[in-house]
């Protein structure tokens, strides 16, 4: 059994040049943003049987975990600095531990986002990180700045974390090779982070989340903090390769409510739809327009003619559904 | 059953000024240190009949919970300024919640910390905060700073909490008087932040380290740092209360190596000893002097006489002694 000590050392601490003026190994690390920036924070904690199964695999729950913070940042526009990591672990399992680093590190290489600190200790798997990144005051992508008149954007695609889930569970029957591919969306999110630089380094969005609990929960989070109203246009939401191929109410449920997905919801001035575009193309990111900021409050569900829709959704709550 | 977001606005959203530029509800929280400073960052997670018992007094838990990590701030000399906090709980009860605030606030408002962001989920009682202070460059009490020559000084006294826990567990027999006082010290710690502060700004000692696992073991994460051996006087340090009145044995076991002290282990320059006992006396900190860093790898134990000293001792390690 590896003592909690050489556990750090040998998975976790890196020999290499990095951002922090003391990292790992002594009581705080010691950061400070670039000269005249702010710093973004967010700490995200996933729980066993609650956000992963248990003996999920533990590479891409290193991933993952990283993945669901560094959407976070991109959430606000912020650029990833670092992370601090602090791990519960039943035991100190070497191959658990070298798959879930590989993981972890391949996502924060990908990103530049140095580990700086933590802790670990014995108990059921839990795995907690904050993260930091840096963005100049007043470019931030705060929820509260949705403007009425808004285009409201998505990016990428919606949905197929949530099938996997209902494939995984049962409720509903996928072959194996549209369970994988959908799978792979639950279990390797990609968070959008050069999108959400983009935008908010040409100020090109007003307010930004990123939808982690169901996009119709997220997106009335925006509401609320702007006090505003919004039109969504369930049939223009962008489905997920293995969802576009289900029927149209399922389609419609997992878009608009499904999970997961760590996709930006953002709105922006009209005016904006070509940089926007662009933006989205430089970053390798498809962008959807789905709807529109109203002054009026409440979300109108609309389908494609318009028709007002009546989906029974929520976001996901963690204490709710229990 | 309240929802995750009736929980974190009834419980943990306060509506005052703050030094975050934007707090609890959007996807990150934004901050910057004061122009010119470092940000010393820690994260401590505290898991449920690993760090405390099931059913612990919920208000002491959320003064233990803050009060670890403020520890880390004061061994880096660092000024508190935020933190964040992720909380896994079985269920949202309100009384639990109420009064695991009320401690978490009392004690972060004694020291100017504001409370910034987290995350709340179901799941095994788990505690993570990360926490964050401000110190200016050069001047923070690095783990890797002891010189040979240097005083070994403890902060307040040692041992209470690891008799407290003794008690709990049956493993010594305490009376009820005697039992609630160590208690407290095991529930209650109390962060040298002020003395932290002290030692930093005016730059009185070298190296530092809170003590959490045990002083042996902590004392020998300075000493692996900075390539040096020390001479602890077992019979100098400083027994807590209740632990001052139980045999010798018990007392240097559970001095050397008691374990959730959470006072200041420094090493300073001899000359700086009348500072120091001011520093101490302005922050209202007992301090002791207990040994001396050395040349020479090591570490030994003596007693009052010089002799060497044969105790079996280990810090405390979470994976080893599972």
């Amino acid at each position: 059994m590896l003592s909690e000590f050489d556990l750090i050392k040998q998975y976790f601490k890196r020999h290499r040049p990095g951002r922090a003026a003391l990292g790992i190994g002594d009581d705080c690390a010691l950061l400070a943003p670039s000269p005249g920036m702010q710093m973004a924070i967010s700490s995200d904690m996933l729980v066993e049987d609650r956000h992963f199964f248990a003996g999920a695999d533990a590479r891409m729950l290193g991933h993952k975990c990283l993945a669901v913070n560094l959407s976070d940042l991109a959430a606000m526009g912020a650029r990833p600095v670092a992370f601090t990591l602090a791990l519960a672990l039943p035991a100190a399992e070497p191959a658990w531990l070298g798959a879930f680093a590989a993981g972890l590190f391949a996502l924060a290489d990908l990103h530049g986002c140095e580990l700086i600190g933590g802790d670990t200790t014995k108990g059921p798997l839990t795995i907690c990180i904050t993260i930091f990144g840096e963005l100049a005051p007043g470019h931030a992508l705060r929820r509260d700045a949705a403007i009425a008149g808004d285009d409201i954007w998505i990016s990428g695609t919606l949905g197929d974390a949530r099938l996997a889930l209902a494939g995984y569970r049962k409720e509903y029957a996928l072959d194996d090779a549209a369970q994988r591919m959908a799978g792979t969306r639950m279990h390797m999110p990609t968070p959008r982070v050069a999108l959400g630089l983009a935008l908010a380094d040409a100020r090109l969005a007003h307010a930004a989340i990123d939808i982690s609990d169901g996009l119709v929960g997220d997106l009335g989070h925006i509401l609320a903090a702007s006090n505003a109203g919004a039109s969504l246009n369930v049939d223009a939401l962008p489905a997920g390769q293995v969802l576009a191929a289900q029927p149209q109410a399922l389609r419609r449920q997992f878009c608009a409510a499904g999970g997961d997905d760590y996709e930006l919801c953002f709105s922006a001035a009209p005016e904006q739809r070509a940089a926007i575009l662009a933006a989205g193309a430089a970053s390798g990111t498809a962008l959807t327009r789905v709807g529109t900021i109203d002054a009026a409050p409440g979300l109108r569900l609309v389908d494609a003619q318009g028709r007002a829709l009546d989906l029974q959704l929520a976001g996901f709550d963690h204490f709710a559904s229990a």
